[in-house]
């Protein structure tokens, strides 16, 4: 099989990811933080070194504002609900994925105004537009990394510039761009860097983060044990504990602390550059095929792994199915769960035939990609 | 090492867990629910058969009303907040887990009433207690089903029935029962059960569920997308999606799958009265030591695997390090995440030392434990 939906869960993972989730499942896997056995000190460590590998990669300063997450949804509606108050103003764009525009919709409702910025049709944001949309009460701007459909890579640097100047907290949807794209959230003045640990960081389902690189209040949408505090009936009030109520998904964060050895062994820059190389080999082979729209960013500069296509007059369930019976190549069709980006893309109504890489797709399996693509095209 | 800490989370798992959670790494590691492909497919599958496995295990209806979470606390978090709103009241008791105190606490904040029964110095609960404290208001009990500390067994089906009079949802924390004691949700009436899916279950970390047996309106607490109604910026409202936004945690739920199966074909009532054994024959070895304290009720038929101690004059935690370092056996000492249940008991200052049986502990290791802290409690 032919796997090239990476931008849903990376697939296969490094081998040391496997691994580390069996060791920490078969060798500690006791429940850690809530015990002061040997087994459950392991676990902990664990957990507290992956913590130290978040914050070096992103180079955030202290590894206790990494916060462990279910996945990139649970950390985007952490920081968007514990953030945004009645009377607040969160500013986004229509490139997000409903991660972002759901959690702000349903804060319409208690009174957070929201103004969601119009992108061009190939994903791209004119900065611009986002400083011009800032008002007396705009509290948060909150923008992806790189569109999930069309792979526009954002100018993350610029906005957060602008987020600066006007002193309004940055979070930045990595959910694309992390492990494959560099972010400092130092440099870039991300307030907040939301990731999922098991698309580009290569760790397993079940496992995100938050790091936090800011001072505002973050209220909690959850509480309960911490395994701190013990005697008191309120949450600690101190990171990363504030946030991680409840046994840690102990295995996932194993997995992901390989994940990220791995990244971090390899450099994103050399595995950002291999997936470059893919995308410019895949789209070389159908961009000359009058049937096959490519969406998207012209320049391969602007695009992270990610390429959606449509055949003329096909659906895009219709060639998933065919690419997946036929030719045993996985993908993505329909709408991604980013419906305003496919509107400002122009595909609302039909979808999009999603291709996305990763660290381990070689270039042999895209061109078999794009053939079988320009043979379907030709039925 | 002789681990007595299954109370925090049960070790080792079946190795059909094992198994199971790396098959969905390596052989089915795509987003389920997310892509039409053959992998994505057969983790949505695995995942489907969970919510089966879960709603006969607990003799839930329909299927699509097992919510999986992160853990326990995130079940508790969903519910608690779903259904509570300012000008409600919620009823709970003093044995409550701080993932069931926290949040109703938090709410209080919010003009949710709350009055928390006290229990006995068993740990045990007066059902009277409990029907003379609603109010015209009250809109939830909550209640666990045995506690975390000393392992009291609460008469849920009595609950259940003061409940279904009222007409008042019932929501139960099987943290401690799930997989051990029998729960009928229809018989005994209880509206939502929420539980853990890496302890009783046997599943791995990061595991959890909500099993749903009530029309109550429960509103979300997280948006984002669910592969279903991608086209809309709202939440979808049917069950599961409304709650499951996000990527799963597919290999957790795969191990859990396995765990419960493993269940299933074991049979609680084995599984139980494995347990009750074993606490027999450790209460049975130190009862006659004067200087050991033991909590928790009289009678074996009122207690599940827990059991927590005191040593006369000594800190439980130095208890906890000397069972650790010198003896390789490994217990939880502390508070437990339970403030009013140490209260309730009178350890609120000294804390205990707890030990939890699973289903794979045998005689000889709690007759090993019973005596180092034989020895423990002469030196």
């Amino acid at each position: 099989m032919i796997y090239l939906d990476n931008a849903a869960t990376t697939f296969p993972k490094p081998k040391s990811v496997y691994d580390n989730v069996m060791k920490a499942m078969k060798e500690y896997g006791a429940n850690p933080g809530r015990g002061s056995h040997a087994m459950a000190m392991k676990g902990a460590k664990i957990i507290y070194e992956t913590r130290e590998l978040l914050a070096e990669l992103f180079n955030l300063e202290d590894p206790m504002n990494v916060i462990f997450t279910s996945n990139a949804t649970d950390s985007l509606n952490i920081a968007i609900k514990g953030i945004l108050k009645p009377g607040d103003h969160v500013i986004t764009t229509t490139m997000e994925h409903n991660s972002v525009l759901r959690p702000i919709k349903e804060l319409e409702k208690y009174g957070v105004e929201n103004t969601i910025v119009l992108c061009k049709v190939d994903g791209s944001i004119d900065v611009v537009d986002i400083e011009n949309a800032i008002k007396n009460n705009t509290k948060l701007i909150v923008t992806t990394h790189a569109s999930n459909l069309t792979g526009t890579i954002f100018p993350i640097e610029k906005i957060g510039a602008i987020c600066k100047k006007h002193n309004i907290t940055y979070l930045l949807d990595a959910a694309q761009s992390a492990g494959v794209l560099d972010i400092d959230v130092q440099k870039n003045n991300i307030g907040i860097l939301s990731v999922p640990g098991h698309k580009g960081l290569l760790g397993p389902q079940g496992t995100g983060a938050l790091l936090i690189n800011s001072d505002i209040v973050i209220d909690t949408i959850k509480q309960g044990g911490t395994g701190s505090e013990s005697s008191s009936l309120y949450q600690p009030n101190f990171y990363p504990d504030k946030f991680e109520a409840g046994t840690h998904n102990l295995p996932g964060i194993a997995g992901l602390n390989a994940g990220i050895k791995y990244i971090l062994n390899e450099g994103t820059k050399s595995i950002y550059s291999h997936e470059k190389e893919l995308i410019d080999t895949f789209i070389k082979e159908i961009r000359n095929n009058k049937k096959i729209s490519i969406y998207g960013p012209e320049s391969l500069e602007n695009r992270c792994g990610v390429v959606p296509i449509n055949i003329f007059d096909m659906d895009s369930s219709e060639v998933a199915y065919i690419l997946d019976s036929k030719y045993n190549i996985a993908i993505r069709s329909g709408l991604h769960c980013a419906p305003l980006a496919h509107k400002t893309i122009g595909t609302e109504k039909i979808g999009a035939v999603r291709f996305s890489v990763g660290p381990f797709n070689k270039k042999t399996e895209v061109i078999i990609a794009a053939k079988a693509l320009n043979e379907i095209s030709n039925m």
